[in-house]
């Protein structure tokens, strides 16, 4: 069996290559080219962490993927990663293990960084005078740097619980190239921004329907589990179009999940990005559009990840 | 990070000790004390297998653990064993990966032969003129060495479909103390035992109501998926009592789905195993009564023998 650790598995990181693995996942996961039994979520309150157990196998593939990933939000206090976690390939012939990838939640950072971009190619607008970050962690940093590549704005609000975490994103986001403002107020961030990420944990809505403005998009990134979301339900339901990596997770626990289930969304139609992908055009229709796209994170993405690294 | 190898495992391994801890963990379970998410499965038609990942979570345990567990029975004619497979712990403080068990499949293999044999000390009728296996791999195997030291009777009947197959078990199990009879034919064996092991994949029954005298106790362990069973539904309608180790699981996809679905178990109660220990006396109410228990494996018992290899 391959173990790699960290390093050695970013040393054959190939964040192009691994987008279009990425494309093709979605596409045949929309296709049903794909088992990916639905996501198995821990909770540990007394630690403050969470942890998913995602699985998948492309139909053909020679091997399948399990996935262990952990958000444990008490670490940085310790100095340790709040992402947590490990990938494994096994044999889809023998079902023998195959490779061990201590990624430490890097991979599933990065995929989740990388769908980002196939959405901002899929849904932003043209003109964007500044792009908002709603948190300050691993994935509003990931995000934002792979943005770079599809966006050209360099206008930047980024909004934080934390005046020292928004302090320490602005040397990051700066040094990215990017003119940072930083706010405590998402409201304002609202009202300045056409291409918004949210990328926290949290279980209250930060972004209410108010503070969006006509032709933004919001790419919402940190809801994965029951209870999580950033966006009120009226938010949600505000979206003229809604993209998602799964309608079968989202409805269940996404961002869109609380709106679903509340019947605010019997108008919309609920796009997953494959179909989205296989029609080859912008999902967006106009410049008006407020778009949003709910991402869950698939076991597929897991799946081709650990391709793109073990190729 | 820990790995062990299957041999370092083995040598940890305490039969005595790890009962105990499965005892506890069923009850714990059944007390609703276990975060343990629905179990995961891939099928892998072009290869004869299917993997199953369970994960599991004892409130206020320091750690949890997922296990990746494959059955590939075309495996053999490539000279590999037919369970493959691993299990991990990590921290329910920090989500980091503490100890990652190469198993092989084994652990999976010993904590169902002891569920077994914690079974058949709730089960066993008293007076057992001969004992049944049907199938003739691993899980036949451990099955009938831990079976030994609960069951005294030394007179066994073995079902297999090769004749390879069964001389190669009873060579095994004479050298275990048994007198071995073996059979083609099922309901051979149904007519000569009172104490029935069934642990084979198979997808179609294997033995008939017919098949089955008054006062006989049926383990059934094989079925763990969707479309697996070893029992016609009139057999497991036909039992006076039903052990489960889950009822959501068992009435899902165990052995007793068919029945249970085909509303065959109307009158039936469905005891969890764990119910049962709790009470503390025999399952069985008399030597007349046919009883049946289903094992599909529960992510506790993985839980539980990771934390008695890892004490």
């Amino acid at each position: 069996m391959i173990i790699l650790n960290k390093q050695q598995i970013l040393d054959k990181f190939d964040a192009d290559a691994i987008t279009l693995l990425l494309k093709q996942g979605f596409i045949a996961f929309s296709q049903k080219q794909v088992q990916m039994p639905p996501v198995q979520h821990l909770l540990f309150e007394q630690a403050n962490g969470d942890c998913c157990i995602k699985s998948g196998y492309l139909q053909g593939d020679s091997q399948f993927v399990v996935k262990v990933s952990g958000g444990f939000y008490d670490n940085p206090a310790q100095g340790l990663a709040s992402n947590q976690g490990l990938m494994m390939a096994f044999s889809a012939q023998t079902g023998e293990p195959q490779a061990l990838l201590l990624d430490e939640g890097w991979l599933t950072a990065l995929r989740t960084a990388l769908a980002g971009r196939i959405v901002a190619e899929l849904c932003a607008p043209k003109h964007i005078s500044a792009v908002g970050i709603i948190g300050t962690g691993m994935q509003a940093r990931l995000h934002l740097m792979y943005l770079k590549s599809v966006i050209p704005c360099r206008q930047l609000w980024v909004w934080g619980r934390s005046e020292t975490a928004l302090e320490e994103y602005r040397q990051y986001a700066q040094a990215e190239g990017f003119e940072v403002n930083v706010t405590l107020d998402a409201a304002v961030l609202g009202r300045h921004c056409q291409f918004i990420v949210t990328t926290t944990p949290s279980r209250e809505a930060i972004l209410q329907a108010a503070d969006i403005q006509p032709g933004t998009h919001i790419t919402a990134v940190g809801a994965d589990g029951a209870g999580k979301h950033e966006l009120t339900p009226e938010l949600v339901a505000k979206a003229d179009k809604i993209l998602v990596d799964s309608r079968g997770q989202c409805t269940e626990f996404g961002e869109i999940s609380s709106a679903f289930q509340q019947q605010l969304l019997t108008n919309h139609t609920l796009t997953e990005i494959g179909i989205a992908l296989a029609q080859n055009t912008s999902f967006r229709d106009n410049e008006q559009q407020i778009t949003l796209a709910d991402l869950t994170g698939l076991g597929i993405q897991d799946v081709q990840i650990v391709k793109g690294i073990l190729k």
